[in-house]
């Protein structure tokens, strides 16, 4: 037989998202007729802003029309999207247009980035965070080389610099699972940290929409010096809905360098390459679609769907407290961080709540080592859930 | 400077697209008033059929709705999609639904597909072919582990099993750029060949739909074997116009075994993983316009496309052989492979045809060194386009 890729029996921990789907469906079975409330995979509960759709189906028309069809579009992405978004959401910051990259989604972007670096590099990541950094460094062969960066208690929940080397870091902030974001002071302190080390900073900002303390940059580009060591990556997934239609981007100034078998290169120019090599693009409409999201009417929408997920956060996270769980996020981030009580395990307080109150959350094991011992809940979804769910966890017991 | 991915190094070849591209604009401004008829690039001319956009719509508006909103859909693909083409396209050759993977498109599986497999295997790349198999193993570090398969006059301009061993091999066929397409004898000596060599094969069946030979497959899984050997990547770029949609899939047989660090493993299995950790699945719209495309209308609207493309290459090859020129495919391809006449260099042949004639074709040096000597025209166009260019190419002096 063929060998294959033997990095691939380093991937030991179990995707948790299967894991629950199958206790989702034994629990429909148990409990016929009781409401399951899903605070599981951070998925939107809101359907796609009117600015939107009426903006993807006029593209889909067009394409159907001899005179307006378009075929295959930049790899890189439409000029119309990427000076929309430079204009929008980097005014000030000092981004042009063609340092954004359009792509199907962060996941893929965190997933693909790392493919610019050696096989051998030093890599940080958080833990406990999204699992795609890690899974994906170790396919590409640098199990060995991952130093993890604690988000505990002692850290606020987000990640501090370390003081071992690595070549690229990980960030996810508001990190996703703690709902805990970076602040500007803590971001400069990474900025200055991959200056001294000369590491990369890939920075996973999914959930900068959700930022609302004064303190925390809505992107990395407002700290000085970020220029030269950061890349950042956005999505339009949860700022305006499109889990399903897939569109994001990834920001690589052009001053940021390295060297490529010894001779300086930009990142930006190898990353240009790798996209044009890789990639056809992103579905036009779809990208019309995110357009749209930045419209005046869109931006309006989206921004009202926001704001409702962050008040479902905070009401949420009101009941648990008041209720005796100590809780974390929530405020910059749709994602509460839930210290499990009475000392249990993660998977055992996720099967009690399903088991007592027919809850879905996430169980925090499966975000990383660090994760034991909490529980994640996600605040997408409705506000009658939100005070169903409050309603049910009244009578359970809690000390933590 | 942080070190970068140093096989970015070892990429030489230029993308010729960007140089047409350049070409095309000189020639505007010197021609201000002459129509370029361009079968350059081979992207789609023809608008999306009717059946398709209107199921794209219909797909984007019940996405604004609370009663029907989609959010995250399985990485793999949707179930109503990977059903119809395991009806469809792979009926009775034993292909289920879960042995298809849907994607964005067959650029971007020919470009992953190879990290299912160790850095240091051997690669069978046919010269000339599509570009992204040697551009993809360049960036993972194979450079020094490409076995070249020439597709020249001596091959009938398709590959033919090497004498050394490959561990994979990227066949195209139809081949692109040459419109050669591998007989059912041809595949079948190449089922046995990777049975014999324990290799896998990877066929680009991007242009599928645009056979039209009895002794030509439309499926590499016609032949006997196939199953424990191959994986197959099709697309809807070419048979339904999707080339600014975005919608492939690869086919990979649950049979297709190979090892992982010493232990068997299914092909299919690692996949799996490798799609559930890098991709968020395909929009949901495109997805429904995909199915579309193989109901009863969108078939019968979109095969009407493809014969229409099929019967501009058949009237270019035509024209273009009366007038003395050397030609191959057009008969399985929209593709039409001429052999440059007076021992001239594809690139001086290509401008000698832009100056003269106001026409766009792709030199054939850049697929492959062996491509020199040659230049590819595309039939995506119209009948319209196909008669002026014949017209003007009455003029200039061809011998071959």
């Amino acid at each position: 037989m063929t060998d294959l890729n033997p990095f691939f029996a380093d991937l030991k921990r179990p995707y948790v998202f299967p894991i629950i789907e199958q206790k989702l469906e034994d629990c429909r079975k148990r409990y016929p007729d009781v409401q399951i409330l899903n605070f599981g995979i951070g998925d939107i509960a809101l359907p796609l802003a009117p600015a939107i759709v009426e903006a993807m189906v006029r593209a889909t028309i067009e394409m159907g029309q001899s005179s307006s069809l378009r075929g295959y579009g930049p790899s890189e992405g439409y000029s119309f999207l990427r000076s929309a978004i430079a204009a929008n959401t980097y005014q000030g910051l000092n981004i042009s247009q063609d340092e954004i990259f359009i792509s199907d989604g962060t996941n893929s972007d965190v997933a693909n980035v790392q493919e610019l670096f050696p096989s051998n590099c030093f890599v940080g990541i958080p833990d406990p965070t999204y699992p795609v950094y890690l899974d994906t460094n170790i396919i590409a062969g640098r199990e060995k080389n991952i130093r993890i960066l604690p988000c505990t208690n002692e850290t606020r929940f987000v990640p501090t610099p370390p003081s071992e080397h690595c070549d690229i870091v990980y960030l996810c902030s508001p990190n996703n699972p703690t709902g805990e974001a970076l602040t500007r002071d803590e971001l400069a302190n990474w900025v200055s940290w991959a200056q001294e080390h000369k590491a990369v900073l890939i920075l996973d900002h999914a959930y900068a929409a959700f930022v609302t303390s004064d303190n925390v940059p809505k992107s990395i580009y407002e700290i000085p010096g970020a220029h030269e060591v950061a890349i950042e990556c956005k999505s339009f997934s949860k700022s305006a809905g499109f889990t399903g239609l897939r569109c994001g981007y990834m920001v690589m100034p052009k001053t940021l360098k390295g060297t490529v078998a010894g001779a300086p290169n930009s990142i930006h120019s190898l990353w240009a390459k790798r996209t044009g090599i890789k990639s056809n693009g992103v579905s036009y409409p779809v990208q019309r679609a995110a357009e749209a999201s930045l419209s005046e009417a869109g931006k309006k929408q989206t921004e009202e769907q926001v704001a409702l997920y962050l008040r479902n956060a905070q009401a949420l996270k009101k009941g648990l407290e008041e209720k005796g769980f100590c809780c974390f996020g929530g405020v910059n981030s749709p994602y509460i961080w839930c210290a499990v009580p009475n000392g249990m395990k993660s998977w055992d307080f996720f099967d009690y709540l399903l088991n007592t109150c027919q809850i879905i959350s996430v169980p925090g094991s499966g975000f990383g080592k660090l994760g034991e011992g909490f529980i994640r809940f996600s605040a997408f979804s409705t506000e009658e859930k939100i005070s169903l769910a409050l309603k049910r966890i009244e009578n359970i017991c809690v000390s933590c």
